[in-house]
């Protein structure tokens, strides 16, 4: 689809300098600008890539005084990144397909509730007793299970397995192939040095504004529930353990797995390939930096790194001595020589 | 479905205490106990939740005496922990929906041979020469190659791929997202300074009894067979390379990765997040810490922790000083002073 | 299919001793070989297994002479290695199944182009304006978005999922259940204290001649594209975050992780479980120790290794300071008694 650079003035409030009927189709960063592409200019150092920009249309700030020839049409704003972010959310729209109805090769439960605004993809099945809200947008290919529940504008992408009991709040995204709602991991050995099975009744529930990423994996708890908080957003490759409880509004980075009964407070951050041990308590606001591995409780606001993680500071403070270790085992070794020759 | 009190003492040889007619249709733990829930109070310290519990009903040791009001229907039985044990079994049981029979829109070649008492769910395929024994659940989504065999009573969960070759034991659960025979990575470097691929036409043979969590996967051989033995437990997220071989009974939890033709021995335990390097033999009852890599051989019953890992304790008396080493370097640098001006 | 050995001999340009019509329809290593199993001796340490293999026919060189009885029958050729790996490819080649057309139940748009000898396989779907080129091959239970471009030669794995906009060049492996052109993680805190998602518009390019791993993810660029570029080798469980930027030749092992926007050479050699944080730029031809975490920029030519990594020769001789850290400590001990007491 495309826009004139009027039509595109309208909607951002600017004015244009250079060819009205200008017309874009993508958006581009300034640098990788290309006909038919938009732009914008918000940091000055990126100023010479405007001269030199193969983008059709620029968004620059009200104030820019060029200092040299350009080809693009610019269009004054404001504030030429919140306008760029505006067209960003409109293009997005415009790209989702609101598309609603059960494609003719889905197998749904006469048994499952689905809101005639709901879409259902190819080959996507919906098992009995689940219930689809307003505006879902299930894609092709798809597995839900029995007594599952998914609220309303949530969007499952292509390859997702929502299993038996799960319960999904309003405006998620759960993207390809996460598996949400399989069985922990729960054995107890036996005997004979083999292992039985737990069994695992529980189920998983996800609040509403969440993010699942891509391959992500939540394990029903054994009992009860695990549980993922309002706005926790959670990146490609994670694994959450069985009973884990995440708080709202925390964010976790990609490969990051959290073990068996751990519960994790709101508006943390972790950082990706973090380890966090089972049945352990981390506080509200907690900061981990990628890659620790955690053992202990952490209390509110707290900051770590390192495998075992600890205090972030003092983790970095000693790390400066371990990479220096080579230097300070010779002095040691000096002065022990020094002192056996007195 | 609902079970009354008396149905659930007949089922573990207890007596009722008040309402013989209370009806339960899911399990709970006492202190998340709801109306229509069945719970139990094996641990002492959980006592005080048996007097504010809603849970309809609590199993409770026989010997128990009430020291204040409660509301819900009590059952005394001799073990309350073993008690409830058997009731999840029994839970389980029926959760499972013991179907048979090829669903309508499976792909099942000509040439395979299926069970009359197994399932194949819908949009699933199974290819040319594949065997799939008695009572084998094969879920909706899946995709299953060319000369496979599964075992009796193995259950392949929705999404899983189960490539060319593959061979699974009897009483295997695959879970959903699981890959399990890809090609293995092997690479040679050429004069361009780009690779070629080693073709890799081994399989993969999994024994009996062994769990392959949700997206894990583990690749083909080069040449004969990637080996995963009898009760072998694999979590979620595990990358096992080509011609690794895995002894019976041994656990690997979340995200561990064992790179091609390592042996590992039966009975070990491997945490979360390990990394195992190739061409290593790891003894059996190894136990090796969470988010540790392994560069070297272990001997039987070694225990190891660190990256690159050595002995667990003396890891952890290293970590100790590591964790003091700024203050135990300005003790090397106090005593560099003063030895320089005496 | 079986091969007698004097068709063997033909394909090797190799001469038999013993049974012409000798038949295999597999192949093994030698000290795994088993009646109908062709193996090979190429390093003379594996000679003792040429008198008990089991294998129907051995390659030896030319010049081999036996000092013991045996059963196998003997295909003598120049260079045994090099002729195994022939007939390695060879058999390859007869396992593929050089199928072409659109199977009955594959969902394609009337708006995608597929060229006549393109295969695509059943429930797999093809959206709108996507173009499939000659000979790519494309699994059951495939999902490929709108605005697509799957070059020549490239073959896709059941349960991978290729979203909108994504490219792909020619002779590449997409292995089962990869994600590649799900959104980026990008999320902008906001006065709430919760997040804002930023808009994912961008696309995934990749090269020619590039493999993906299973369960591996690739997400979509914010704006403008994350790029793989032409013989990239990823091992399965890979993230690739958004706007990365990964240069000809690199080789990447499995379970590595790679933070938005960073760029990465040509010619690396990658180990598994790395993880590298986000906006950084890796040279070409580095090679990054396994498990290492990388948190800044690493010249051309770099050698790394730790968490944080530093160089590789400097972590090692650190390390080996830290495991006797006890023994420092306590030296360092012992001195301050000795001058405490002077």
């Amino acid at each position: 689809m495309n826009f004139t650079a009027s039509q595109i003035a309208d909607l951002v409030s600017g004015t244009v300098e250079g060819n009205n009927n200008a017309e874009v189709n993508r958006l581009s960063k300034i640098e990788e600008g290309e006909k038919g592409s938009l732009s914008f200019l918000a940091n000055p150092k990126y100023t010479p890539y405007l001269y030199t920009t193969d983008a059709t249309i620029t968004l620059v700030r009200d104030s820019f005084v060029a200092e040299k020839e350009f080809k693009t049409t610019l269009i004054r704003v404001e504030d030429p990144y919140d306008a760029f972010s505006k067209l960003l959310e409109h293009y997005n729209e415009i790209q989702q397909h609101y598309s609603s109805g059960i494609a003719h090769t889905a197998i749904v439960s006469q048994e499952a509730i689905i809101a005639a605004s709901a879409f259902i993809g190819d080959y996507t099945q919906v098992g009995v007793k689940t219930t689809v809200e307003d505006q879902v947008m299930i894609q092709p290919n798809v597995y839900v299970g029995n007594n599952v529940f998914i609220g309303a504008n949530t969007k499952i992408h292509s390859g997702a397995r929502i299993l038996d009991g799960t319960i999904i709040g309003k405006d998620c995204v759960i993207h390809s192939n996460a598996v949400i709602g399989a069985d922990g991991f729960g054995w107890a050995p036996n005997a004979n040095g083999s292992y039985d099975k737990v069994p695992q009744t529980g189920n998983v529930t996800i609040g509403d504004h969440v993010d699942v990423g891509a391959n992500t994996t939540i394990d029903r708890a054994t009992l009860g529930a695990t549980k993922i908080g309002n706005g926790v957003k959670l990146d490609n490759l994670i694994q959450i353990g069985h009973n884990v409880e995440i708080g709202d509004h925390t964010v976790i980075a990609a490969q990051t797995g959290i073990a068996g009964s751990t519960k994790i407070g709101t508006h943390c951050q972790i950082g990706g390939q973090v380890g966090i041990g089972g049945h352990l308590t981390i506080g509200n606001r907690v900061g981990i930096q990628a890659k620790s591995g955690i053992l202990k409780n952490i209390k509110d606001d707290g900051k770590v790194m390192g495998y075992p993680a600890f205090d972030y500071t003092a983790f970095n403070k000693a790390y400066v001595h371990f990479r220096n270790l080579h230097t300070h085992i010779s002095d040691l070794n000096s002065l022990k020589k020094k002192l056996d020759h007195e």
